[in-house]
């Protein structure tokens, strides 16, 4: 429910509103949009709106009509933009991520960052822990691959992401790196999720294999709801019947995820809850 | 199996070639390739390559590595341009077709007609008789719709086409119409597509809603095999678990098909055979 | 639409519901219901139900929920027996149908058919007309094959069935086999549909690759439409990603088609139109 | 690779044998099989098989063919028997394990308990942690619903299983429950694998929502890589385009499991790795 509030409301009116709903067992976030200052209050879906209207300092009450909330442009219609160092992604400019699979040595990666720097990546990533089907392949050089990433950054600028897989790597990931990753098979590892919520760093977040548009919107909203909006949702490709391709691109969920969900570069002419 | 001819092969070594692969129970197709000309022994997977090689006038005998055969490019190197009418689909050029999903009335085919063309369109398509989920829903105009169709290219210029359901529409298509469509329902309604294999018709070969891309090639073998080589592979989404979007666009099909099948436009550059 | 009649209905009375319903453009099916006489007014959904119910005869109108109309258990409550020859399908007894995926002689067949019955098959199978993904392989004896399943049913006893992958073949199905079968890749192939309907034969209904439960009820339902009520689902498996398996059984969709659909062993003490 | 050893091997020979194994990289598992001791090697996949024949106390040097390893029959031929408290999982009876999605209260589980063991349940299990899609939703009673397992477990004799989402609770899992589960959303959480193999615990592995039966098997591996082998596979369907069921049941995977992976009830007399 976001609740929209007059122009001229006092502080106390404010406290009284959001006691009020933290009292009806709600979560409250509250954001001052272009226009006007807003309070959303979550996880209560039997909110009694004549009163919620009755409260000194309400204008307006209105239901977010999709199940993700803060992920909604219902919350925030404005376009986001997420810096991972000095590199805006969500803006006019298409942004380039490059590098390899796995950080292997320092001179690898090294070699590698210059190139793909020459080719037009301006982030480079590379895997310090690497999430393997099997147990016996490599697993990555963990926090050795972490320092080599951060020597990448000094030697060619460019900001550097790396997958992380556990909650027990959230310190060693905000000392060394700009932003994180949370691979397809985490998608729903909640833990995970409320991790990098909190953990504050961009996050880019990759659809699971067979994570519909919605699920994928659900764990963007856990990551918001612990206080991290700086999201940038990777469609890399669902598991479908054709064994020709690794994965099958779901180009059109571009669109559906413009209308939905705040990164930058939507299409703000078009209808932005159609979907159905 | 593709048998290479030697330039100064005479008529009577060629009908000996040919009339000993009849012997060996095979299909036989016939090229002029750029460079030689070429023979296609089909459907005996047990051939005797020394004794082909063996034979007077043939040069080299090699195997079409794939489960399609005509339809590869080891058969057909050289991109394929199909005309509807006076339109070629397969060049430098992006061909629009477009027009409404049945053809209802002739005031509102004229209009759409016109409008579509004005966007830009260049062959016009209509459904005349419509393969509806429901028994009860509108079938389609059926021949009626037909000569509507051909009453907008008289008035408009754009070649037409529309969707054929039924061997027994066969002949009526060939009256009104410049290309005929085979419908994702219909893609493995063999029968059908030997049909318009032996119309000759240009036709729009859409993807089976579970179709793999090999099973997709082999409808389209089936209308190579009958003598028709005008055929233009529609990628038109395929059935998937996500529930926002109606079907899910298989955008990587397209260059998976661009290394296999000679339609025009295929980036030549690349590697022919490269899938596994 | 269903409209239930009164006892005391005269059969003017009844002509003139059919021709109203007639005149507002509906296709009309009655059936004698163990309780009470029934019409069924179907592909219409703008039906003025006080107009209907002030019909001197009509006592009670009820609308289909589904949108598959005459194979719902809402027109039809009690279960459907089928006869193939004089095995009963949908009774107690669990049915066997056995026999090759292609009839290749008349030797092969009587074999297999003596063997098959020895394990306790009832009906005897095998394909005449054979639709291969690629058109070099063995498309079947036609109607060679068809006459060897007659012969196999007159030494053996057993009632034989058949894949009908062609309108054309109507005639000489109709002449030697005791059902038809309509395969997975035909199940949206409405002219096939519609074909099997006329010809009164019992039909088993393969489930589409990709079909939804939804989409397979809808195609029994241009069965029905046609007149033939004598129809057998056949589920046999859908597509999926898993590679291990040919195809995935979907064992969920029984108990589903069983609340649904009335054919024989339905659990009648279950909710009828229970899913959603 | 599984190396054979002879039946006079020395302690010494042993020692150098996996000393050797060690030395090139390998991951080294023991087992005492019916007929012979067994040595392991894995992670390695060029190793000099010759070298390793010449070894003195090995008798034979066979490859595992499958990328699951420890998980394969070859490792470990018999069925595994896996107990929960007092019953045991994989024999001639069917164990039925039953209870709350989540436990709410202490009077809702003891009730709900106390029906289900009426009923036939052997094992009573209730979510504490709970995985939901929206983080407003009720996350479980956490430490406090542990508390009443175990009450549970006092009261009614039954041994109680319960979801684990996070490395974090292993420590009060440990205290509190007889077995864990992981959840299909989890099943490539590896470090969540990882820590469930080092807990010892029987666990319940779920199979995720678009996971093959090869990743499924690998996910089982992870656990055994680290020396639990008490893993019960639970298969509750995949994810597919059929919107009537909420998951499709795989039940065609049952067999081909119990060709792989040895947990109790497989169909011995059947080939052991017959998949391809």
């Amino acid at each position: 429910m976001i609740l929209g509030l007059s122009d001229d409301i006092t502080d106390d009116q404010k406290t009284h509103i959001r006691n009020t709903l933290l009292d009806m067992g709600c979560f409250v976030r509250e954001t001052e949009d272009a226009e006007q200052s807003l309070i959303c209050a979550l996880g209560n879906n039997n909110l009694d709106v004549e009163l919620l209207k009755s409260l000194t300092g309400v204008q307006t009450v209105t239901p977010i009509v999709t199940p993700f909330k803060l992920v909604s442009r219902q919350w925030h219609p404005a376009d986001t933009l997420v810096p991972i160092g000095d590199v805006l992604v969500g803006g006019e400019r298409i942004v380039i991520i490059a590098g390899p699979c796995a950080v292997e040595s320092r001179e690898q990666a090294l070699t590698i960052a210059r190139e793909v720097k020459r080719y037009g990546a301006v982030v480079f990533r590379g895997g310090a822990f690497k999430p393997r089907t099997s147990p016996y392949s490599f697993q990555g050089l963990e926090e050795e691959g972490l320092k080599i990433l951060a020597e990448v950054r000094k030697q060619t600028g460019l900001p550097v992401v790396t997958e992380i897989t556990s909650v027990a790597q959230a310190d060693i990931m905000m000392k060394y790196v700009d932003a994180v990753q949370v691979g397809a098979r985490n998608m729903q590892n909640f833990e995970l999720l409320k991790c990098v919520g909190r953990m504050g760093k961009p996050v880019i977040l990759k659809r699971g294999l067979a994570a519909t548009i919605e699920e994928w919107l659900m764990s963007a909203e856990y990551i918001m709801s612990e206080g991290n909006d700086r999201i940038i949702l990777c469609e890399r490709g669902i598991r479908t019947f054709e064994p020709y391709t690794r994965n099958t691109l779901d180009l059109s969920a571009i669109p559906v995820l413009k209308k939905t969900h705040p990164f930058a570069g939507a299409d703000r002419s078009q209808p932005r809850h159609g979907y159905s």
